[in-house]
């Protein structure tokens, strides 16, 4: 007999939880951040701006989540969410630039480049990669192996890279600014810009946790599931949101013309396709049983966040 | 008794060797990189642009001719070799932008963000580093254990990071931009924005030899030599050479008001400072007796460089 999909946390304890893992996630970042005052200070003092501006520590939430459901390592796990929030903070930081989508407000502050000017700017981004990969070459936990460790950082590459990640997303995020698109296209932007790093948080987790090739495809289809979900509601909250709500410009995305699905496809049917998307990513965590209640939790706060 | 320092191979030896590492890594490199026609097409041309524009490939060369000198798998050094060219070709698109240095030339060609614009070569630079990490993750060589990949990556971090690494030196480039600098200023910026990636090219080739501690703090005092030397003749060059001979605009910097030896110590002393640092690097190598051949012979080529 097949399981039923695994009830999730509600509402109130995803929240109480992301607010635990955050502060978790900040202390850390903290640690391992160098001082704002390390020479040259002001890279260090822009590197350390667009990383506690405030974020949710979204994709480090999914990391801890999973290894909690497969019982793995904590310090490590820990050092991996620090470093997929450092490069989540770095596509951040290089995708407003003036080059890009030329956003003046990110979370209610400046931009970093209009804050550092572009120059500072592009270096905080490259120094926050670098460091990112940094933390995975020195990640601790005696019971990970070395050769893990190596897989987690080549997972995380493809992931971010410029064929099938996160660059190829921004990439074809900007040549297709103002130009007609094809589903297909909207598809690939979204898969890569922000579903390969969301992809990456769970799997490089399982990975780290030492969990079976079989458990780590249905980890994988969940968070495949849970970062389309993550950036069809992003778009619809620039459609029906307000710039007072999301910190940032709204509607933005339209004044572009830029490839999101709401213009594709229509505010309602996005709808539609989000919530579809958070019952199959609940439905691929059967085999976890009651391990799964925080991981099904976040996706349905995902699908149904309103900031 | 100490032995005297090795005798080097000479310049036509030297100039032989280099054009045959360079073809050994530009086949590697084209084995490695995403072909021009993987989507998103753009980036993967702006990537093998800037790589396969004429780079000498100075420092895969002292990362093979170090792996030679201490017997190292040809393999793992082969494809170190090309990371460490992919980081210097992402460090060398950016310096170029608009925000960075500006320029329009390099090697005699447009600069990246001069033929596919600012946004793809800022994109293209972050590709090439990220593809650089994947092939350190993913190096072959059954003979180099896990944890030495790791501590390779960890050491290319540090020399390419912005508290102690090339991305320091690049942030004190801009800011020191029309600015008076002291000594110190200057000799930061350049054993960040240049040494630090030649001292992790003969380093990392160390390390992955598994040469004890004492020979790899010998090469390391070579290295850090040889890149310091190798910047200086890089400002005399600007100041002496034509834009015909560089294939990128001369006096640049002296307009710029850049942070360089010339500019601080006067032509004259800073060719006696080169010669001086060559000397001293040759030094170093004793410890190797002939095995130390072509790096002696590569640190005198680079300080007598005329392009």
């Amino acid at each position: 007999m097949q399981r039923p999909a695994a009830s999730g946390a509600d509402s109130a304890e995803v929240k109480s939880y992301l607010r635990l893992q955050q502060r978790r996630v900040d202390a850390k970042l903290e640690s391992v951040m160098p001082p704002a005052d390390t020479y040259p200070e002001v890279v260090h003092e822009a590197m350390r701006y667009s990383l506690f501006a405030g974020g949710k520590r979204v994709r480090p939430a999914l990391a801890l989540a999973t290894a909690e459901a497969l019982d793995g390592d904590e310090e490590a796990s820990l050092q991996l969410a620090c470093a997929l929030e450092l490069i989540h903070t770095y596509s951040l930081i290089h995708d407003d630039l003036p080059a890009m989508d030329d956003d003046d407000y990110r979370r209610g502050l400046p931009t970093s480049h209009k804050k550092f000017g572009e120059g500072i700017a592009i270096l905080a981004g490259n120094g926050l990669m670098t460091l990112a990969f940094q933390l995975l070459a020195e990640m601790p936990g005696a019971a990970v192996p070395d050769s893990v460790r190596l897989q987690v950082i080549t997972h995380l590459c493809r992931a971010i890279g410029a064929a099938t990640g996160l660059i190829g997303g921004q990439v074809m995020d900007l040549v297709s600014q103002g130009k007609s698109y094809t589903e297909e296209e909207v598809r690939y932007i979204h898969s890569c810009k922000t579903g390969a790093l969301i992809e990456a948080s769970v799997s490089t987790a399982a990975l780290l946790c030492l969990a079976p090739g079989s458990a780590r495809q249905r980890l994988s289809a969940y968070a495949r599931k849970v970062g389309l979900c993550f950036q069809i509601v992003d778009d619809l909250l620039d459609v029906e949101g307000s710039q007072s709500e999301l910190g940032k410009g709204s509607q933005k995305d339209a004044l572009l013309e830029k490839a999101t699905y709401p213009a594709l496809l229509g505010v309602r049917r996005s709808h539609e396709i989000a919530d579809r998307l958070m019952r199959q990513a609940t439905r691929e965590l059967s085999f976890l049983g009651s391990r799964a209640r925080m991981l099904v939790g976040i996706a349905a706060f995902i699908s149904s966040r309103r900031y």
